[in-house]
């Protein structure tokens, strides 16, 4: 059975990252993956908060949110984030601050912000691969309005994130929402620059899943985060 | 003294009506007004709030945010829509309705969502504007999908609004934020495709003003709501 | 077809201003407009919020609540104010700082507090009316505590509010709740006493407005606000 | 030593009950004692909460505010009702049912709604034994609208209460707010017309009390309320 | 009618004290009163809330919560905690204190927490009972980590609460839940090692008491709280 | 370096699983593991949440506290689960949701509590490894009072759970608190009685790992897995 989009099983969607989408924020990217799109933006502000003060290091937190009418059915707005989002949130902010060198930049805090226009499966994904790019972006920003040292170097490699699963009994890459709704399997993995893991999140939603359709998971997950790697530099690379 | 980006006193800024920006919900359109940016979109869904059923009527609902990322300063995201938000919500659901024959549209709810992508004053009445394109797209939609009778017409004209003020004296036309700051007055003023006024809200940040400020104040939005609303024609005449 | 009380167009309900209502408030007014009734206090006491710190400049606030039993139905107490309470008590505290010389008062807030006792139409504006009269008892009762330095002035001028709407075609002055149901628009404006606006707010409820009829609307709301103007004096002139 | 208001011991202050105060729910009392002024609303409406549905039996509830200008400092505005207010509207509920046989009230809830205007201490005994009067006059209300059935009787007695403690090791009935932040123990009490007991609650503020001491409490009370079901009755009386 | 667990009418349940039950805080007592099981711990922790600063003094605070799996029926859990929960830890917070001399801890705050593991009637009393338990670990605790002053002597005497009411017409101490549900009269009573009141509380949940049975319920209340007293001690006693 | 309590790589703490705590759920298990206490109940109640109305199957939700006193430090009491707490019992859910199968329970509810008493890390894979054994006891109580059809065999297989990690470059099973704080990566990993993965979750707290960690890591929680569902298996079969 052929994949609705016809993509091969270790097939990325088209992946798109538009710099600069808005003009305030330090780092402000818009990446899309097939028809997922979510802005992410990094600021940073003076301050950290009370319980990392007078530490001599800086901080690094993100908010995720889904516009209401980023899915099919309008989404009622949040009063407060709720379980999903707060995982989600949670799970940005680590694996940024895993190639965050926090010291290095003082008593700032980083704010990442991941607003979901439009939700087709892996916005958490897209929301860390396009964020390392507004935080390279933030911190360069930063650098040349003096809120940085000079010599500060923060960054350690780069992070990118992807998903995939088992489908119908097919290791699959990269989901989208029709895919992840009849997953038996859903991995979010999460890689640096240098090949090694920051973070893996895997569930049998129906069913379990053994060792060797681990290994199959990680592998694909690998290739595809190393294309995102490149798409990644390519855009830094771009004026 | 002239205006920081050299406009005349009646003129607007650059007014760009993009439709379809994002795909689920009926209408989606980016609306800019110079660097200021909103996300209108507006969907149908069956059913009414508790307080209108049975009553053979459908309502028209608008809610307001902006992200995190809008400002230069970066706002903190709200768990409840603090007073000015509610108070511009509000006022984006009066205008509407205004323009919409609520008993043609059945036991249904029209859910407009306008999210600031960027704030650089007259977010308010950008919305209106833009909501007004929106809207239109998800009755066109909504009746395609079977969801509205047939011989279903809700809408009754247009509507669109501007901002206006009094700057060191001198009356100008759509504020921006810096202009906004120093404003004495300040003016939203929403009117209909016929010519009409739906809301006129106007206060003195500092200071007052006379009966002789006000007419010239309304004369001059009215001249921008008119081009306003031809930009509509135009985007909605678009494919 | 005459007003449900046999008024004139052009004419306010019966205005009573009671002083010194409550004990504990510098300024305490039970303000009544027909069977309206709103208990206006206000109330010094040092400090600004942390925004305003270091300005060498004080506030004024306003918050407005109805009482549960003030409505015909019973209204449930808000937790939190609901929209509605919002914009009045926004509106409340722009149009008292409009007349108040904030930097006189020093680092100092001014509490206004609007609890409807009764409503029966044109609470927001009754409540804008009274409490100018409390805001005078009161900074005269912090001059006498030494509150305020000796030589303090912080009044600009006095201000007042009415409504004013169209019911039936016919432009009428100080709706009732009755007339204010079935109004095709509704205004609130307020002025000081120097003759200048402050504020105007004015919605098409249903339908829509024009030029001619907004000056008749603002023609009517001038002499009814010149009669509660010369009522708060009357008062004040009272032991 | 002699009470700062020079009563003595077994005296109460000043009551005066004015029924009608306000015009939209069935009972409407304004008592005051003293300077502590409560406003008592009561107001029938059908229905019942949802645990008590189909048991044919009617509710009772009650809820205690204190406006924010009723104190010499300024209150805030609670958004939840904080623990004291929870205690106290719970207690009020639990008395006032105590002399209703729910049961003839069919499926309706009556709402007791006690605003402090101004509070001087005793507070709460105020507001049961204003809120007896209200509900009398709800009930009858109530009949004349035919919301309650022709030959329904439900009340089963009167009910009142005042407070009584020990200062400076003296006995003294009904605490101003001065007496009660310097009592050593402090006691609510709450009778019925018939001279029985509903609650009974003393707390040592500060040490403790013995059984001589609550005995001697206990009567001042019984004195105290024997008064306040009089000034009841000839409020009821009055037309 | 004998008790449903064949107990005279003066007889208590079984009660058991388990000191150290958990290993973190000071003081961690597990009581059990018949079913009903509170797990009582205190802990001192440095500072107190801002309203009590500078004063030389330290503070004592008490929080009760029930864990859902407590009743019969599974009790949701409380996001805030709701009136009842509220009047109970108001409860207990001032009857511990009422035997701690706060001005000997210092600027500290003593956390009492109670949480309800088995509810079988008189939870808060047996929460205030092993609460006082706790609260001698904790402050010994603190002594040896040098949190106190090595003379500190901040306990004055003990403390103990019991449960009485009236069922079926007649006096009966320490109700279980199936007694409590029938009671016409309900009180809990607090009384100190010395034999004083601290604090009694008394509702007539159906019906009213007069002044006789008042005194049968108290002399029920002080022979119980004389036995509860013993158990402390022997509990304290134990290694 | 040899581990703070002297254990080797691949040993568990001391598991205990004490059936019974409590007696009104139907499942009630006090497991420890070490010095991690966590009370783990299930009950079983009529309904469904709205969302799964009218699809024939049941549901299993799961809902993760810690008390304030189980910590080291008193934890304040959530009024609102936070982001951890949400992501703990959402796993929780999850695991145990695994293995049932929710369309045999019928329109019913099991609401799994767990209340963490005391905590030393691994308070996450103590409670779904304690949740199970909860639950088998629960669909055997349900079943016997009628709740649950006398065929009904909802239970696939079991469940349990152990966390795993790097400190100091080694790879550790069952990390204490005190492992856990400075552990490079952390994981908790959840099987199934048949050997199947339901889930894993591993972070690299500090820098990253590589696929041979992992697969070292796995190979550990396996065996620890395998001796905690022997462990719940004796538990089981005790009366």
């Amino acid at each position: 059975m052929p994949r609705p989009d016809r993509r091969r099983a270790n097939q990325l969607r088209t992946v798109k990252i538009v710099r600069r989408f808005t003009r305030y924020a330090g780092g402000s990217v818009l990446i899309s993956l097939g028809h997922t799109q979510v802005l992410c933006t990094a600021c940073l502000t003076p301050g950290v908060p009370g319980w990392m003060e007078n530490q001599g290091s800086g901080w690094l937190t993100a908010e995720y949110n889904m516009l209401p009418s980023s899915t099919p059915e309008r989404k009622r707005r949040d009063n407060r984030p709720g379980g999903r989002s707060q995982e989600i949130q949670r799970l940005i902010g680590r694996c940024l601050r895993a190639v965050v060198d926090l010291k290095q930049i003082g008593p700032n805090t980083i704010w990442i912000d991941c607003d979901v226009l439009q939700a087709d499966g892996g916005t958490r994904t897209a929301a860390i691969t396009g964020s390392y790019v507004a935080l390279v972006d933030c911190l360069v920003s930063a650098g040349k309005q003096g809120l940085l040292a000079k010599d500060c170097k923060p960054l350690i490699t780069a992070v990118a994130a992807a998903s995939a699963g088992v489908v119908n009994g097919k290791v699959l890459l990269d989901l989208s929402y029709q895919e992840d709704c009849i997953a038996d399997v859903d991995f979010n993995i999460v890689m640096t620059g240098a090949g090694k893991f920051v973070e893996i999140q895997g569930t049998a939603e129906q069913g379990t899943f053994d060792k060797q359709q681990l290994d199959k998971i990680l592998n694909l997950a690998r290739r595809g985060i190393g294309q995102l790697l490149k798409t990644q530099q390519q855009a830094l690379a771009g004026k």
